[in-house]
C-alpha cells in the first residue's frame, strides 16, 4: 500500500496528511479483500446454507469497504459531510459483518480471520469520521 | 435492466417485489453510467481547471450509485437499516453532483444530462429510504 | 440508461457515436445487475450447496461486466487495445456464466432470465470489439 | 492486508497456496488504490489540461486492477482461463498507466510513485498469469 507518500503528494495537501484518515484509507481496501476471500470460502463449505446470510453480509461489507476506501483516497475535492457519511455507513456494515464472522469463527477460520478485519476497520472508519471537520 | 424480473423470481421475494425500491436499483445503475460518463467528458473539456469539482463529485456519485444499486438488489439477506443508510448516502451524493453540475448545464450539455440523472436518482433514493421499515 | 445522449455530448465525440459500443455499454451495466440478484437468488435456494459454481461465476462476471461498462463509458480517452481486451475477457465471462445459468434454467428463473442477458452481453462484447479498430 | 491467511484457511486451498498469485492480489488491491489517488492529484494540478490522458488511464487501471484483485481471490471455483485473461488484461494497464505517469514523473511526485506501484503490479500480474495452468 502506497496510501500514505500518494497521498502526501497530492497538490492539496502538501505533506500535512490526516493520518487517522489515511489508516482508514489501508483498513478499507485490506478489509474489502478479506470480505471477499471469506464470502468465497463460505460458499466451499459444506454447511452453506447456514453460511447464507454470512456470505451476503460479507459481500455487503466488501462492497462498501472498496467505495468508501476510494472515497476517503479522493477526499481532498470532495464534500467532508459526504465522506463522514460514508465512513458511518462503512462502519455499521463493519460491525454487523464482523458480529456475523465471529459467529462462525469457532468452526471457520477465514471467519476468525475476517471478523477481526472488520473490527479493525470498523474502529479505523469511527476514529476517521471523528477527525474530519 | 432486468431488475424487476430478476428480483421478483428471487426465493425470498416470490413475486411480491417493493417496486420503489426496484426503481431505485434502475436509477443508481443509470446514474452510476452518467457520472462516469461526465467525468469523463469533463476532462476532456478546453475549461477542465474549472470543472476539477465537478469530476470528483461525478466520480464519487458515480462509485456511490453502484454500491448502493448492489447492495438494494442483493437486499434480501441484508440488514434493512444497512440498506436504508446507504439510500441516505446515494441521496446527498446525487443531490450534491446534480447541484454541482447544474451549474455547468448551460455550457456543456453532458453536465445538464448528468444533471438530470441525479436528480432522478436522488428522488428515487429517497422514496426507496421511505418504502422500507 | 442515458448512456447515448451522454456520450453524444462528449466533447471528442460531438454527435458522432459509435452506437455499437454504446450497446455494449447498456448491456455491460444490465448484466451487471443480473448477475448480482441471480449470485444473491442462488444463495437464498435450498439446493445452494449445487449452485456453489454458478455464484461465483454469477458475481465474476458481475464485476468483469460493471469494470467493461465503465472502461467503454470512458473510452475516449483509452487506449483502444485495452477495450478490445477488456470486452474479450468480458465476452468470455458472460459465456461462461451464461452456460452455467442455462443448466439450472429449468428449476430457477433467475437463472434463466440471467442466461439470457449473459447471452445478449455476451453477443453485445463481441459486437463492440469488431467495432473498434 | 490479510490476503495470505484468508486465502489460506479456504477449505479448496487448505494451506497448500499459490503465493505468485497471492502476491499479485495484494499488488492490485495496492495498485488500485494508487491510481486513484493520483488521478485525483492530477485533477488538483495547475496544469490538470495536460494531465487528462494521465487521468483516464489512471480511472481505468484503477479499476481494472479492483476487479483483478477481487477475481484472484476469488478464484477457486472460476474458470482459470477467465483469471488467466483478465491478469493480461490488467498488465496491460499497468503497463500503459506506468509508462504514461513515468512522463510526469519529474514534475509530479504521485507520478513518481504511481509509476512505480504499475510497474510492480505489472510483474506480479505477469508472474501470477505464469503460475496458473
Amino acid at each position: 500500500m502506497h496510501a500514505h507518500p500518494m497521498i502526501a503528494a497530492h497538490p492539496h495537501v502538501r505533506g500535512s496528511t490526516n493520518d487517522t484518515l489515511i489508516r482508514a484509507v489501508e483498513e478499507c481496501y485490506g478489509c474489502a479483500q478479506a470480505c471477499t476471500s471469506c464470502a468465497d470460502a463460505c460458499i466451499g463449505e459444506d454447511m452453506v446454507q447456514q453460511l447464507a446470510q454470512c456470505i451476503r453480509l460479507c459481500l455487503d461489507c466488501a462492497d462498501i469497504c472498496a467505495t468508501t476506501g476510494i472515497l476517503a483516497t479522493r477526499r481532498t475535492g470532495s464534500n467532508e459531510a459526504l465522506i463522514r457519511a460514508m465512513l458511518g455507513v462503512c462502519e455499521a456494515a463493519c460491525r454487523l459483518c464482523g458480529e456475523e464472522c465471529e459467529r462462525h469463527a469457532g468452526h471457520h477460520d477465514h471467519c476468525r480471520i475476517c471478523a477481526e478485519a472488520c473490527r479493525s476497520c470498523e474502529a479505523a472508519c469511527r476514529d476517521a469520521a471523528g477527525s474530519i471537520h
